[in-house]
């Protein structure tokens, strides 16, 4: 069953490559069985670089189900994720994930996920593009507004 | 001139918070010392899991110039960005980042970015959300077809 949606996933991405002139990736998320969401990267024909095929494929389902949580869904994607589909996935709260190609076939295409992967992993100061933490003294209030926020909306 | 900027994102998450009940963060981008676009954490009012502060300043910036990246732009943001939203800083190839708090006061507040940082860095078999590489014979298909498609626009 997984092997049966996560071949959809990469009918998708050819698709998304063939017919729509986009990016070698698809995705699709289930629930309950059912897909309810699914699309191909669309970074340069929307001109977003969010785009990827698993942020538009969880904002749809998110769509969906009205919701900003996907806790009972399972994401199929043609390629492993990369950081920021990862870090989306987290966020989302999905319940499983299943890839076919990984980030070393992505990079032998050409695509930045293994590098970006490492460069994650350094300290902020230590990497490509320049990231400098510069102190504030009103660093933390947005924090603690939130703190004393009576009917804020945890995520 | 960073500081003051700077600011200007840190005062876009306490309105954030204050006036649109939205998420303790903010971001905003600048363009040749112009600010071009900016954000709050829309989260929980667009039930978007990727609406982050970040995410949705580098959005709008690409519109506003027409593009899917932005290499001759600034990002300040309130706080440290999460992976997800380094990832899009990555794609979107921006210049520089300052930020004010960082990942330690997030988790603090209740927020899950340093829990992701270290999700990320281990391998997909050993984290929270189950992730699996099934194999699949035509894995490699959209690799293969975007390699041999003639107008393709990388990115």
């Amino acid at each position: 069953m997984h092997e049966q949606f996560l071949r959809q996933a990469i009918e998708l991405a050819c698709h998304n490559v063939t017919e729509l002139n986009g990016g070698p990736y698809g995705a699709i998320i289930v629930k309950n069985g059912r897909v309810i969401a699914g699309s191909g990267n669309r970074v340069t024909q929307n001109l977003d670089p969010t785009a990827h095929a698993e942020i538009m494929a969880i904002r749809e389902a998110c769509r969906i189900v009205n919701d900003f949580q996907l806790s009972d869904c399972i994401l199929y994607t043609s390629c492993e994720p990369c950081p920021m589909c990862l870090g989306a996935i987290y966020w989302a709260r999905l319940a499983e994930v299943y890839y076919a190609s990984n980030r070393f076939d992505a990079a032998r295409a050409g695509f930045d996920d293994n590098f970006i992967y490492a460069e994650l992993e350094k300290q902020p100061q230590q990497r490509k593009i320049l990231m400098r933490q510069l102190s504030l003294h009103d660093a933390q209030q947005p924090f603690e507004l939130w703190h004393s926020q009576q009917n804020k909306v945890p995520y």
